[in-house]
């Protein structure tokens, strides 16, 4: 079949599936998603054998380590996708929660109630494990989802689809309810960016290239993040041992993800007595600072930052300084180079740091806490299958209730319009 | 200045703006819209002498009495627009409302806060009215708005746009935030349509090639509705005294528009009692029916129906029938040819009424009431700048709460990820 057949075929089955999916009562999801898990662990050696493929593959191209590590499904791997989807049968089924409602003087009973969204497009780059993650959200969410990973996972993606179909057919619930591309070839995403008919929403997962390029050939409404720009501003009324905590922690802790700390801000009140003594742990943690030339009257080791340094998602042990004369000067740097991901501020001032709260413009804006935390399970929504930093939709960590939206419902006993 | 860059200019203007009105307080944006609503009506003659200007153009060119009656900034639709405005004032801010929090277990305090979106692009025709409503409702969410509207109302346009100005600058509040598109080249949507950076979403309203061609074209998210093929389902347990005045009310009360009934499905149990009776209630009222073979059993006069009546949105008083065999065979008929606007049931069965409110996938589900109630104002929200019959966001008429979206905010005591 040619590649445009194929994926039009896929996207229909995906819609008709959706139809099906969307009414399963939660019972039924839970234990899909229990013998998905179940059948992962037991048929690990068949897993794995699939993946040796693809990891045979990738030496034979010269893959870096970094990238095959990504690839492998490990026993660890293998029990962590188990988990994750053990937990999300464990989760409430936002389908049917009705939102609010409310009577209209006519009697009406208006409200809203939370349907899945249809049929999901994930496009993404190397790890098969999202592969099980996305399925598990977009299924418990009611939806139909074709999964479209990196070409050098193509046989561990199309094993894991297996699974999850054979359990889907158990119930008598549509295997084509969870679906992968079982082609390499690149016209697929492109044909899969036309299906507007069919499918309701494309989540792109990976570098900025993929997700730019989704974003830009789209027909069908895309959720994307871009890249991670976060701060931490210290106050002039910080609590200095806090901030340092904070802002340690904030580019430390891990510094290769979207939500470490890339530019620290101090305020100039503080910065004599803060930063030569963070900037210590810094360099003992061994990360390079880039500073502004005030940062570098109180750091003379630390690098002279140039403005792209303020645009830089290091996504590293590097770390750009700027010294502020005010919360003004502090706003308009974040509003300026942030990237609308995560902000921090650490302060004891209730106004300042109220502020703060309110005007920047960020999907999660913290006070006195680490940037860190802009991930769906640390701020308790249970799992996420990507952040979003544009407003439409979801803005911030994405989880099953992302995955749905609203229907207005009404109960009426003869209503007519006057 | 060259079209690209004036338009640029605008949209660069327009972010400058939005991060000011965010932050305003709902008591001075209120002053701005019952200080717009009193200049309306005080330069009531200076605005007549705009809209001349383009009612003799219009004239010119030959445009339908109709599009002229809708170009008419007439006393009525002068004060209409204040009261509008009024009625907006009266709303509640949804900026800064707190729609969730929950505490984490090492303390941090997470919730999720409505903010504005930023900027709003609406695309439009006709109506200049249109101007005031939706700059009325993008400001008071704290949103600035770009509007560019048809090129007959232009110098209409730029006239509202002048008052709306000079309340924002009496509060100190930037003019920007509601900017009216100075020119009436057919260019300024395409920059629109491209300026990813500073506009947030679009809005388009009008015809469906308007829509069509602004949803390919566009970098920008948009939010829209193509059509309303809106079905009343006439199930076998309807009181059929009740069906007859919603389907009367649905087809009737106003056929142009996209809430109407289009088709009528009336189960085969009760075809014989209630079809040759409403049949002459909407021959008495003008109505033509176009029926399926069964129908046209029942009515001998009615058309025939072909495919292409299924699926058309006629805006006019004619009117598909359908006798079903089944409540399943209603529900295939609707996720087929319906087009996710408005559907509703009459049924005084609990199981099969709740059946369809769940299982149908339109913006708006009713039982026992009129389709005609899918519009903002008669759901009780107060008012609305459209219908999105798409997903993504917003599913069903759009207003205040939906031109806002939700922030992360977590208030921490010295938080840090383990």
């Amino acid at each position: 079949m040619e590649i445009r057949d194929l994926i039009r075929q896929m996207g229909k089955k995906a819609r008709e599936a959706s139809r099906k999916v969307a009414s399963l009562p939660t019972s039924v999801k839970n234990d899909v998603l229990l013998q998905v898990a179940e059948e992962l662990e037991k048929q690990k050696a068949e897993l794995q054998a699939a993946n040796q493929k693809d990891l045979e593959a990738a030496k034979e191209r010269g893959l870096s380590k970094a990238l095959i590590d990504r690839l492998t499904l490990s026993d660890k791997v293998i029990s962590g996708m188990a988990q994750g989807l053990r937990e999300v049968a464990a989760l409430a089924d936002p389908v049917g929660e009705v939102v609010k409602m409310w009577t209209r003087p006519n009697g009406l009973w208006v409200g809203r109630m939370r349907i899945p969204l249809g049929v999901i497009a994930m496009i993404y780059e190397s790890r098969p494990n999202v592969t099980i993650d996305a399925a598990g959200l977009c299924f418990k969410s009611g939806n139909a989802v074709i999964l479209r990973g990196g070409s050098e996972a193509i046989h561990s993606n199309l094993a894991l689809a297996k699974i999850f179909a054979a359990a889907l057919e158990a119930v008598k619930a549509p295997p084509e309810a969870v679906q992968v591309v079982p082609t390499t070839d690149r016209a697929a995403v492109n044909e899969l960016l036309k299906l507007e008919d069919y499918i309701d929403l494309i989540i792109p997962r990976g570098g900025e290239g993929l997700i730019r390029f989704v974003a830009e050939n789209s027909r069908i409404p895309v959720l994307k993040h871009y890249k991670g720009v976060c701060h931490v501003y210290v106050d002039r009324e910080a609590d200095l041992e806090m901030a340092r905590r904070i802002c340690l922690n904030a580019k430390i802790q891990r510094p290769g993800v979207c939500n470490a700390m890339e530019t620290m801000l101090v305020h100039q009140a503080v910065a004599e007595a803060f930063l030569p003594a963070v900037a210590e742990d810094f360099r003992a943690a061994g990360v390079e600072l880039r500073g502004c030339p005030r940062t570098k009257a109180l750091v003379p080791w630390a690098k002279e930052a140039t403005e792209a340094d303020w645009e830089a998602e290091y996504l590293d042990l590097i770390l750009a300084v700027r010294v502020v004369s005010s919360l003004e000067e502090a706003l308009d740097h974040i509003a300026r180079y942030g990237s609308n991901h995560t902000e921090a501020i650490v302060s004891r001032d209730y106004s300042r740091a109220m502020r703060f709260l309110k005007e920047v413009d960020a999907s999660l804006v913290l006070i006195n806490a680490s940037t860190r935390f802009n991930d769906g399970g640390q701020l308790g929504l249970g799992a996420e299958i990507g952040i979003s930093t544009t407003k439409l939709h979801a803005y911030g960590p994405m989880s099953l209730e992302e995955l749905t939206t609203t229907k207005f419902i009404a109960f009426g006993d003869g209503q007519i319009r006057q």
